[in-house]
C-alpha cells in the first residue's frame, strides 16, 4: 500500500508550506492537508500545536512545514524537498545531481527567508505594523540591489545547463527545485509587481520556467482548483502599497 | 589516495566556513584552507572571487563556504555537513538519522542567520554603524525571547535523546551537528556573554555538550592551533558593548 503523506503547516496561508504541497501534487500522491481539516475531524491550528509541543515524538520539530509518513516526521522545507524528491523523481539520482539539487534549494531558502523579512526586518514576533519604517529601509535595499542579484544567479544557473536547454535548473527533467523557483516568482509577483516589472526582462529564463511549471498538467489542476490557496497578507509573500517600491 | 579537500572561504573569520572546519578536523583528513594560502601561492581573496565568478564551474555557488573534492563543488554549509557527515562517519547511517540529522543543522543554520542579523538588521551589505538603532531594537528582542526558546528547543532535543544518555544531538555518538552545537554555544558566549550568563542555566546539557566537544582530541588540537582563527568583530558572532543585553 502506498504510503499517505500528512502535511501539517498553517492553513490560511501558503507560506513555505506551499513548497512541499506543489511538491506532492506533482507527484500525485495521496496527502492530507491536515491543519485544514476542520477542529473536529482532528485539524485546525490544534493539529498543529499536537506535534510542535508533543512530548511523545521522538524527532520534534521546531516548526512547519511537517511531513509524517510512515510514523516519521520529517521538518524543514529543503529536508522535507530531498526526502519527497528522492522517493518520487523529482530529483535526479546521483549523488552529484541530489547535492546540487539541496544546494540551489537552500539558496531558494535564503531568498524566502529575505522576502520574508522584508515585512519583519526587527522580529517575526512583532506585527508589520510595528516596524514599518525599518522595513521601508530593508525592502528599498533588498529590492534595488538584493533581489536582482539572487535572482540573477539562478537566471546564470539556469542558462548554463545547457542539456535542458534551460528549460530546469538541476539535470534534463523537472526537479523540485523548479517547482520552488516558480513559486518563487508568483510570491514575488504578487509582493513587489512594480520591481518585477523592472527585473523580469533580465530574467527571461526563469520567467519561461514559471510558466512550463504553470502549465504541467498536475500543477495546472492544483492552481485551479481550492487546494490551492490565494496569495493574502498572512503568508510570506505579503504585499503592501507603502513597500511595492519601482 | 585519499581525497584532499579544498576549503574556499574568507581567511580572516571564522564565520559559517568554521562548522566546516570543525567536521574537517574531527573527521582527520587533509585539508588545504586555500584563501588562507598567500596569493602568491593560488590564496587569498582572489582564489575566492575565482570560484564565486567562474565561467567555467558547471555547478557555480552563490557564496562561500565551498568545498571542493574529486572535481565537484559543494556549498551551502548543512549541504557540505550532509555531505562529510556521510562520507566520514559523523552522522549515522539510516535514512531517518540523516533526514533528522540535516534537520536539526538547518534549524541550526537557521539559528546562525538570526545572530548574523543581530548585526545587519537592515542589509549585509551596510556596516552595522549604518543600522546601530535598528540592531539595538532586533537584538533585544532576540536575546530576550527568541535566542532562550531556540537554545531551549535543542536542549529538549538533547534531553529526549536518552540512547546517548543525553551526551549527543543525534544518535548515540558525536555528529556534526555536536560540533556545530559547539560552535553555536562558543559563539554565543563571545556575542553576547551576559545573556549567555542569564540562559546558561537552562541549557545546561548543552553546555555540557560543549565541553565534551571541546575535549575531544582532535578538536581540542585544532582550537590551540593557529588554524582556529580567533572571533573577532568581522565574524557573525560580534560583540559589540551596546548589543551586550543582559
Amino acid at each position: 500500500m502506498a504510503s499517505v503523506y500528512e502535511l501539517f503547516y498553517w492553513p490560511t496561508l501558503q507560506g513555505r508550506g506551499e513548497l512541499i504541497r506543489l511538491a506532492l501534487e506533482e507527484a500525485g500522491v495521496d496527502y492530507i492537508d491536515v491543519a485544514r481539516l476542520p477542529v473536529e475531524r482532528g485539524g485546525g491550528i490544534p493539529a498543529l500545536m499536537r506535534i510542535l509541543r508533543s512530548e511523545t515524538d521522538v524527532h520534534p520539530p521546531f516548526a512547519p512545514p511537517i511531513l509524517k509518513v510512515d510514523g516519521m516526521l520529517v521538518a524543514q522545507t529543503a529536508n522535507i524537498l530531498m526526502f519527497l524528491g528522492a522517493r518520487h523523481g523529482l530529483v535526479p539520482e546521483d549523488e552529484s545531481s541530489r547535492l546540487w539539487a539541496n544546494q540551489l534549494q537552500l539558496t531558494l531558502s535564503d531568498v524566502v527567508a529575505e522576502v520574508h523579512d522584508t515585512h519583519h526586518p526587527i522580529a517575526t514576533s512583532l506585527y508589520y505594523e510595528d516596524q514599518k519604517a525599518e522595513a521601508l529601509r530593508r525592502t528599498t535595499l533588498f529590492l534595488d540591489a538584493r533581489l536582482p542579484k539572487l535572482l540573477g544567479y539562478f537566471e546564470r544557473i539556469l542558462s548554463k545547463n545547457t542539456g535542458s536547454a534551460g528549460r530546469h535548473l538541476v539535470g534534463d527533467e523537472l526537479s523540485y527545485v523548479d517547482l520552488s523557483a516558480f513559486q518563487l516568482i508568483a510570491g514575488l509577483r504578487y509582493a513587489f509587481p512594480r520591481a518585477m516589472k523592472r527585473i523580469e526582462p533580465d530574467i527571461d529564463g526563469l520567467v519561461s520556467l514559471h510558466d512550463v511549471v504553470a502549465a504541467r498538467p498536475r500543477i495546472a489542476a492544483y492552481l485551479a482548483s481550492e487546494r490551492r490557496l490565494p496569495f493574502n497578507q498572512d503568508g510570506l509573500f505579503r504585499h503592501s502599497a507603502e513597500l511595492d517600491l519601482p
